[in-house]
C-alpha cells in the first residue's frame, strides 16, 4: 500500500515536523520566532518519546501473538494525538513529574488509536474503507484490536506498572472516570455516530464545529484534564486546562479536514483557546499556548 | 428476523427458564431437588432482575438519541451471562449488600454485550454473519455502540451514581483493573482471536477449552473475583470464587456450544469447579454451587 502505515512505527508524528511557512509566519498575537519554534519542538519531541517509550514497554510482542502483534503494530501505526502531549504538558505545568502522567497519556493515546483503527475497518455498508491504510491483519482483527486496546489502556491507570503509579486512588479513579468518558458515548463515540453524514453535509459549520468538539474537543479536554488532575491543579486550574484542550481539538480537527470557508471559526476557536490559559505565567504555558499554531497531525483527517 | 431479538429485551435469560429434565435429573453430587431449584430460581431471578434495572437507569434513552437509542437497545437484546449474576452472588456470600455489586456486575454484562453486539457485526471478510439477529442499526452503528459501552461500563465503576458507591477506592480501581483486564487482550478478545477457527477445528479439544476459558472462563473467573472482593472476601476466598468462576465459565461455554464428545471434559470441569467451594459453608453457596448444574444461555452460542 502506498505509505506503508501498519509496517513500521510512524518515525515522526507531523506535528512535530518542522513546521511549515504558514505556521512559522509571524504572528501578532502570539510572536513566535524561530528560536522559541525550536524549543517548542523540542519539548513536544521529548514527550512524544517518551510516551512511546513507555507504550512500547506496555505493549510488548508476547504470548499470544496472535493478539499482541496486531496490538503492538496497530497501536504504533495510529497517528499520535497532541491529546497525549497535551495530558503530560499540563501535569508538568503544575509541578507534576512526568512519570506520573504516562499512563494517562498512553491511555488517551489507545482511546484514540482504537477510534482510528474502527474507522478503517471494511464493513459491508461502508464499501469504501478510508484510504491508504494497509489491512495486513484483516477487518476481523483489526475489529478485536481495537476492542482490545480500549480496557487496556484503562488497566494502564488501574494497575500499577512502577514505582511511578504511587498515586492517590482518588485521582487515579477521577482519571478512569475522566478518560472513559471521553472515549465512550458521550465523547468519541458521539462524534463518530455524527461524523457519519459529515462528508455529505458540505460546510454546515454548526454540525462540523460539533462533530470536531466530540471527536478531537473532549478527547484534548480529557487530556489536559487528567494531565492537570494528576500534576495537582487546582479545580478551576483543572478547567482551565480543559476549556483549552476543548478549542485546542476542535481547532486540530477542522485543521486536519480542510474544510474550506472555516477560517473564522478558527480564528475564533484559537482566541478561545489562549484565552483559557491568560491567568498562568511562565515558559511551560508559553509552549502549551502555541500547540495552537503547530501544525496538525495531517493523519487524524 | 426469526426471533426478533434486538426489537424487545430478552424477558428471561435462558438460565432461568425452568431447568429441562436433563438439569433435574437426580445427581448424586450435588442432590439437587424441584424445591432447591426452584429456591436456586427465584435468587438468580432477583438478581437478574436487579441488575437490569439498575442498566435501565444507567442507559435510559437521552440525547443524543443515535448514540443512547441503539446503546440502549443493543445493551438488553445481548443475551445475559451468569457471570453479572455470579457477581452480585459472590458479593453476598460475604456479607456484601447487593448494591455495592451492582456497577460491577452492569459492567461485567456490558463488556460480554459488546463482544456479542462485534461477533454479530457483517464484516467484508466474514461474509456471512452469523444466524438470527436483527440487524436493526447497521454494522457502523453496532460497530460504535459496541466500542461506546466498554468505557461506559468502567464510567459505571469509577463514577458515583448513588450513595451505594461510598466505597474503598482502593476496592474500586482494584475492580477496574479486574474487568479491564478481563474484557481486553488477556481475556474476551483473546478469546475471539482463538475462537475464528474454533468452528473448523472440529473437535479439537484443547483449542476449544482454551477459547472457553478464554471467553467465557475469564468473564466469570472476573465477575465472581469482583464480587468477592467488594464483598470483602479474604484473598484466598477471592482466588477460590475466581476459579470457580473460571471453570464455570468453560462450563457455560462447552454447553452452549454443543460440542460432541465433550462429557468427560465437563465432567471434570464441574467437578474442579465444586471443589473450589468445599471450604465453604451455608445456603448461599449451595445455590452457587448448583450454577454448574443450570441450562446455559443457549444465546451465547
Amino acid at each position: 500500500m502506498a505509505n506503508g502505515l501498519i509496517s513500521q512505527f510512524n518515525p515522526k508524528p507531523s506535528f512535530l515536523t518542522r513546521p511549515t511557512h504558514q505556521s512559522l509566519r509571524p504572528s501578532t498575537r502570539y510572536g513566535p520566532n524561530i528560536t522559541a519554534m525550536d524549543q517548542n519542538q523540542s519539548y513536544w519531541a521529548s514527550i512524544e518519546s517518551d510516551v512511546q517509550t513507555y507504550l512500547q514497554r506496555a505493549i510488548t510482542i508476547r504470548p499470544p501473538e496472535s493478539v499482541f502483534e496486531p496490538m503492538h503494530q496497530l497501536t504504533f501505526a495510529a497517528p499520535r494525538t497532541t491529546a497525549s502531549a497535551l495530558c503530560v504538558a499540563a501535569c508538568e505545568l503544575f509541578g507534576g513529574d512526568r512519570s506520573q502522567a504516562m499512563a494517562a497519556a498512553s491511555a488517551v493515546h489507545l482511546i484514540h488509536a482504537a477510534a482510528w483503527i474502527h474507522e478503517h475497518i471494511p464493513l459491508t455498508d461502508r464499501p469504501k474503507p478510508r484510504p491508504s491504510i494497509e489491512h495486513k491483519f484483516g477487518p476481523n482483527i483489526e475489529l478485536l484490536t481495537g476492542d482490545g486496546i480500549i480496557p487496556f489502556g484503562l488497566e494502564l491507570l488501574a494497575k500499577p506498572m512502577g514505582p511511578e503509579q504511587a498515586q492517590n486512588p482518588d485521582k487515579i479513579l477521577r482519571v478512569i472516570m475522566e478518560i472513559s468518558r471521553a472515549a465512550g458515548s458521550q465523547g468519541v463515540v458521539d462524534g463518530q455516530f455524527h461524523e457519519l453524514g459529515v462528508d455529505e453535509l458540505g460546510n454546515d459549520y454548526e454540525i462540523i464545529e460539533y462533530v470536531a468538539k466530540k471527536k478531537e474537543g473532549e478527547l484534548h479536554a480529557c487530556g489536559a484534564a487528567c494531565g492537570a488532575i494528576l500534576g495537582g491543579g487546582a479545580e478551576e486550574e483543572v478547567e482551565k486546562l480543559r476549556k483549552f484542550g476543548m478549542y485546542l481539538g476542535m481547532v486540530k480537527f477542522i485543521l486536519g479536514r480542510k474544510k474550506p470557508g472555516m477560517e473564522e471559526n478558527l480564528e475564533r476557536l484559537k482566541g478561545l483557546a489562549v484565552k483559557e490559559l491568560e491567568s498562568f505565567q511562565g515558559k511551560k504555558i508559553e509552549l502549551i499556548s502555541r500547540l495552537v499554531e503547530l501544525e496538525p497531525s495531517l493523519e487524524t483527517a
